[in-house]
C-alpha cells in the first residue's frame, strides 16, 4: 500500500469507491449534453488523475468543465476534424471540443498511423485543458508504442529575466511500454512546481520555498498567498535567471509552445485563454507516437527495458530512508493503492461535485467507502 | 558585436581566423586516416561549437577524438550502416565511427524520410560522442523542418535520491526554421549545468553555487575541484532532490537515455564508455525530423514563428540591464561576431593542437587575427 499523496488531515476527506465516481462524473456530463462516450472519457481522465495521486487535475477540476460548457467556451458535441494529414501526421480541429476528447482522438489517430508507418506526428488546434498529458500517452504505452504528449496552457510562469505571467506551465508527458508494470511514464510540467502546489500551500498556511514563485515586480515570493491574489508568476523549472538551469526550463516551455501553438495555429503565450473564459481557449497539444517494434523488435526492447528499471532501483541510494523512483512508479502504486481502498476526495470537494450533479438533476451514485482517508 | 562568452583574461586568449581552423582540424583528423569528407563534418561541428560561444564542446576537444582513434576505440573508417528501415524509421549502427559523422548522417537519413512522408524517428547505436546536438538540429531547420536530437553520454550525473555517478548529461536540442535568422534552437543538457563549467571554475579559483554537484558521499559541493578530483557528480536540472523539480531533471535524462540507450541497443546508464576508453563506447542517438509543411504551410508557420519570437522579445523584463533571448540567439550572435573578429581560443589549447598536428606531419595553417582576445 502506497499513496503518493497523503490526504491531510485525514477528518476532511472521505474515501470514495473510483468506479462509481468515473460513472458519476460521466452522468453529470452527459446531462450537459455531452455524448455518451465523450463524457467517459472525459471522466476517466479525471478520475484516472485522482487514483495516481495527481488530485490537481482530478474531479476538483469537474467544475471547471461544466462551467466552460456553461459559458459557451467549450462545444459539448464539437466536431473533431482533420484538416490535413498525410501517411504519418496531421493537423487536427478540435472544434473547442472537451480537451480529454479532443486528445484522445488526436492520440487514436497517432497511434493508427505509427502501426502503419512507424512514427506519426499529431498537432492539434482548437483544443482546450486536457487534464493529465500522461494519460494520452499511455494510449500508446498500451499499444507496445512510445507515447509523447504535449500541451501548451494559460499563461503562468514568467520567461527567464521577464516578469507577469507570460508563458504556460507547458507540460510534457513521454510512455515507454514495459513487460512488467508499471511503464515508464515520465509526465512533468515546465515549471518548478504547478500551480495547485501553491494553492495547497496557501491552504495549510505554509511558506513556499524561495525559488518557486514570483511577485510582479519580479521577487521571489515565499507568501503563496501573495502569489494567489496579486498574480504572481510560477518559476520555470530551474528556477531564477540563469544560474541553476532556468533558462533550460524556460526553453523547454518555449518549445512546446512553438510545438502546441505555433506549429498547430493554435493560441500561444498569454493568449492561450482559461476553460471558463468567454473567450475560446484555442489550446494547442503536439502527439508523437513511435512503434517500438519498427526499431528494435518489441520483445528485445521489453527485455532491456525491464533490466534498465533494475539498473536505475539498484543505483546506490542517498540515505537508507530514502526510494529510487522509475518515472511514473508512484503514480501506478498510487492508482493500484485507491482501486482497492478508494479514492480520497476532500469533503469539500465532494460537496462541490454533489452540487454540480443536484443543479443537473443527476442522482448522487458515488460510494462512499470510508467516512475518513 | 555580441559574444555569449567572454575569454578571461584575454591575454591568454588569441583570436582566429574560423575557417583556417576548421580546414587545419579536417587536415590532422585526415591524417589519421579518416576520410576527407568525414574529417570535413567533424571540424565543422567542433569550429561551429567554437563559433557559437560553446568552447567546452569545440577545437579543445580535438584530442578526444584524436586519442580516441589512437587506441582504437573509435574507427576512422567506420561503415555507417542500417540495421532495419521503414519509410519513416530506421535504426542505425555506427560501427564506432566518430560520433559526428554518424550523428550528421543519421539526420540526412531523418531528413530524407521525413521529406517523402512528413515525421521521422531514428535511433543509432555503435556511435560516439557527437559534439554540440544542435548542430544536427540545425541540418534540419534548413530544410525547413523540425529537428529534434538527443544522445546519451558518459555518466557524471546522480539520478534523483542516489549519489556517485550513473546517468549521462543527456542532451537534446530542438531547432525551428525561422524566417529571419537566427533560428529558434534549443540545446541543453539535462544536468544543471555541463562539466566544462566545474572545470572552468576550478581553473579560475572560484567557488561553485551550492546545488550544481555532489560528493561521493552526497554532499553539496562548493569546491569544484573536489568535483573533479574525487569523481563527484551533477546534479540534474532542477537541483537536489524534489523541492525545485530535481526529479524532473532526471526523469528528462532517463527518458533520453531510453530512447538513445534502450532503444536502439546503445549502452546507457554508466555503461557507456568516454571515447579515450579502449573499449567501445557504444554511445547511442535519437532522432526526430518533422517536415513542416505537412503539418502547416511553411510560409504560415514562418510567419507564426516571427511573431512568436517578437512576442517573447516584448515580454516585460525584470530590469533595464536584463536582455530576454529567445533559444539560440546569444550562440548565433557570438556566430556572427566570430566570424568576422576570430574565434577566440586559449593560447594552452592552439599549443595543444598545434602539437597535436606536428606529431603527425600536419603543416599548422591557423591564421592568427591578433595575439590577445
Amino acid at each position: 500500500m502506497y499513496e503518493k499523496t497523503s490526504p491531510v488531515p485525514p477528518e476532511e476527506f472521505v474515501r470514495v469507491e473510483w468506479v462509481s465516481l468515473r460513472d458519476y462524473v460521466a452522468e453529470v456530463l452527459s446531462s450537459l449534453n455531452v455524448p455518451r462516450e465523450h463524457a467517459e472519457i472525459v471522466a476517466n481522465v479525471l478520475v484516472a488523475a485522482d487514483l495516481m495521486g495527481i488530485e490537481s487535475h482530478g474531479v476538483q477540476r469537474l467544475r471547471r468543465y461544466t462551467v466552460g460548457i456553461q459559458v459557451g467556451s467549450v462545444n459539448p458535441r464539437a466536431e473533431i476534424s482533420i484538416v490535413k494529414e498525410t501517411a504519418s501526421t496531421a493537423l487536427i480541429d478540435g472544434g473547442s471540443g472537451l480537451g480529454q476528447v479532443v486528445a484522445y482522438k488526436a492520440m487514436e489517430i497517432a497511434i493508427e498511423k505509427a502501426k502503419s508507418i512507424g512514427v506519426s506526428a499529431v498537432g492539434v488546434k482548437n483544443s482546450h485543458h486536457f487534464g493529465i498529458a500522461g494519460y494520452y500517452a499511455l494510449q500508446a504505452t498500451k499499444m507496445g508504442m512510445i507515447g509523447i504528449v504535449m500541451t501548451n496552457s494559460e499563461a503562468l510562469v514568467s520567461y527567464t529575466h521577464t516578469v507577469g505571467r507570460n508563458i504556460g506551465t507547458n507540460p510534457i508527458a513521454v510512455g515507454f511500454p514495459t513487460k512488467e508494470p508499471p511503464p515508464v511514464l515520465f509526465d512533468a510540467a515546465t515549471s518548478v512546481v504547478p500551480i495547485g502546489k501553491i494553492e495547497l500551500y496557501a491552504k495549510e498556511g505554509k511558506k513556499i520555498p524561495l525559488g518557486w514563485a514570483l511577485s510582479p515586480e519580479g521577487k521571489l515570493l515565499e507568501d503563496p498567498r501573495e502569489v494567489l491574489s496579486r498574480r504572481g508568476s510560477l518559476l520555470p523549472l530551474g528556477g531564477f535567471g540563469e544560474e541553476f538551469g532556468g533558462h533550460k526550463g524556460a526553453g523547454l516551455a518555449l518549445i512546446i509552445d512553438v510545438l502546441c501553438g505555433v506549429l498547430t495555429g493554435a493560441n500561444y503565450g498569454m493568449y492561450v485563454k482559461h476553460t471558463t473564459d468567454k473567450e475560446k481557449a484555442n489550446v494547442g497539444h503536439f502527439m508523437i507516437a513511435i512503434d517500438v517494434d519498427k526499431i528494435l523488435s518489441l520483445s528485445s526492447f521489453l527485455d532491456r527495458i525491464e533490466k534498465y528499471k533494475e539498473y536505475i532501483k539498484g543505483l546506490r541510494k542517498i540515505s537508507e530512508n530514502t526510494e529510487v523512483w522509475i518515472p511514473g512508479e508512484k503514480a501506478w502504486l498510487t492508482m493500484e493503492t485507491r482501486k482497492k481502498i478508494g479514492v480520497p476526495i476532500h469533503k469539500n470537494i465532494l460537496k462541490e461535485i454533489r452540487e454540480e450533479g443536484e443543479k443537473l438533476g443527476v442522482e448522487f451514485k458515488v460510494k462512499i467507502l470510508k467516512e475518513t482517508a
